[in-house]
């Protein structure tokens, strides 16, 4: 028997919230650990649409359940009045393989694990006292990645700054009412990254927006725009130039995060190991030594935050009574 | 709104039968004519229970759907009463990505299209005459492309090898009263090679049990067994000694398939191109032209038989009401 959950029962048992952040970290952790298996993503390009779907996979050790989810983007939808996004995840029993949920959560989990990803890089990587984030991009995640923050860091002011003046500003009412800290428009990416102490790009950006040159002394930034191998939010100079550098998955970043196109570049090494989140979460002393420490998280999306996730949302569905179960 | 059927409700729409052959023959030719984007197979092996997921997806240009379907198998199953086989298929639209509909088959699409393949095979690459089949192997997909083959041969006798003699038995038994032919249990593989003019390998066998010093004049060979890097039916020898090998998607075979072993061994080059099933399908002089050739079909399954199955038990399950429509 297999429990269909919908989006509207997901949306019921799983918010973004504090209780997921200790549930992502032990996924990480088991990542750092060695602890998983992992497979490369599989990708679907459907180029006349301008659409994509991902496949998304992992094993935790140890773990009764494991997670495959599909997530898809097709960016004309906007101008069919549809979300860009959707997806689904389904959760088979570790042991035998069985189907044991259908989780049609239209890629709600993906954006709430991947809100709390960057939620987990500024606990463990930001200075403690940082006050002000800076938003680059006015989507869906630009809101989820700083309510995501509020969970880890006495923000006082947000100052958001995104390609389109227009969009930026209707992002930026809209949150005003939800969002009880100071939230300012930015002209430029520059005056963005000069009033923060935290920094988001959350955009699907294919050439750099934030400049080297920009960097200031205890700059924290979560890069998790690029999840392809065309995109690119950062200069891939400063992932040379940064104190510590932190990829949630090296195997990843290294095709499709920010460090590609500094490899890519000759700016670094394609052999050089870096520490991953995992091994920071377990370990502070991996990770920001020095208040002027820049510290950069280079976030693609791993399975292991699929898995975590799924297994979380089946335990609370189930236990509610929630879902259809289909023979 | 997403139809999720049943796999009761997906075995009343869609049956081994001869409506099926053109449908994944369709697939091939669109593949052989790079009209596909079919991505990389994504697998996750859970070595712990012996079990491992895999996911394959494909596009076909110019349909409005698209099928990503997931098939695990875990062989420690059957010791708790479970088959080792399971799975789903999911269907999105090809403009948007939206979730047109679950297919919660565990594994019967899958079973049936991989039959059908090698009815599609025999028909494009057997002697038309052929009346005595072997098959190798004595599990679910024995059976099938036995039945399968019947659509397309006007078979007489089959004959049934598995290395365990008790399973032939019970096998044997279970056609006998179901398919109308004469079944008789063969005591080695080298027999049941010299009694056919077709056939069938279906095992998980992970070393060679067909010797290519057994070929004999006009036999052709259905290989369908290895779908794992260390999966491996046929003497490497015989994909070099044949004259026609012809792989379901070369891409798979050489990672996947037969020729993965001839490639390693030495024998063939990795660089050589084969004319796929789907170039047959087209051209049938790129097949056998002789009645004394050997043929031998590769087959590791592919995405594109998914697409065009799922599709086809969407339409037929629609029109009949069939499914939930679920939000």
């Amino acid at each position: 028997m297999t429990l269909v959950l919908t989006s509207n029962e997901i949306k019921k048992c799983v918010q973004l919230n504090g209780q997921l952040i200790p549930i992502i970290e032990d996924a990480f952790k088991s990542l750092a650990l060695g602890k998983t298996t992992m497979p490369p993503i599989l990708r679907l390009d459907i180029e006349k649409y301008h659409g994509e779907s991902d496949v998304k996979a992992a094993y935790i050790d140890g773990l009764d359940s494991y997670a495959i989810k599909v997530a898809s983007g097709f960016f004309n939808n906007p101008n069919l009045g549809l979300p860009s996004s959707n997806g689904l995840m389904i959760l088979l029993d570790s042991k035998t393989g069985m189907l044991k949920s259908v989780l049609l959560d239209k890629g709600y989990l993906t954006d709430v694990r991947t809100a709390i990803a960057g939620a987990i890089a500024a606990k463990h990587l930001s200075n403690p006292e940082s006050s002000n984030v800076g938003i680059i991009g006015a989507g869906v995640q630009a809101k989820m990645q700083l309510e995501a923050l509020l969970l880890v860091r006495n923000i006082k002011t947000a100052y958001i700054w995104s390609r389109d003046s227009k969009k930026t500003n209707t992002f930026v009412q809209n949150i005003k009412d939800k969002i009880n800290i100071k939230i300012i428009e930015c002209e430029s990416p520059e005056q963005t990254v000069n009033l923060s102490e935290i920094l988001i790009t959350c955009t699907p950006s294919k050439s750099p927006i934030i400049k080297s040159e920009w960097l200031k002394k205890g700059l924290h930034i979560t890069a998790m725009g690029s999840d392809a191998e065309m995109k690119n939010e950062l200069d891939p100079k400063i992932i040379k130039d940064c104190d510590y550098y932190i990829p949630d998955s090296q195997s990843q970043t290294s095709i499709l995060g920010e460090l590609n196109h500094a490899i890519k570049a000759g700016l670094v090494s394609a052999e050089k190991k870096y520490n991953e989140l995992g091994s920071v979460i377990i370990n502070s002393n991996l990770g920001r030594r020095n208040i002027n420490d820049v510290t950069v998280a280079d976030l693609t999306g791993t399975g292991v935050q699929d898995t975590a996730i799924a297994r979380h949302t089946y335990k609370i569905s189930a236990d509610k009574g929630f879902g259809i179960m289909i023979e």
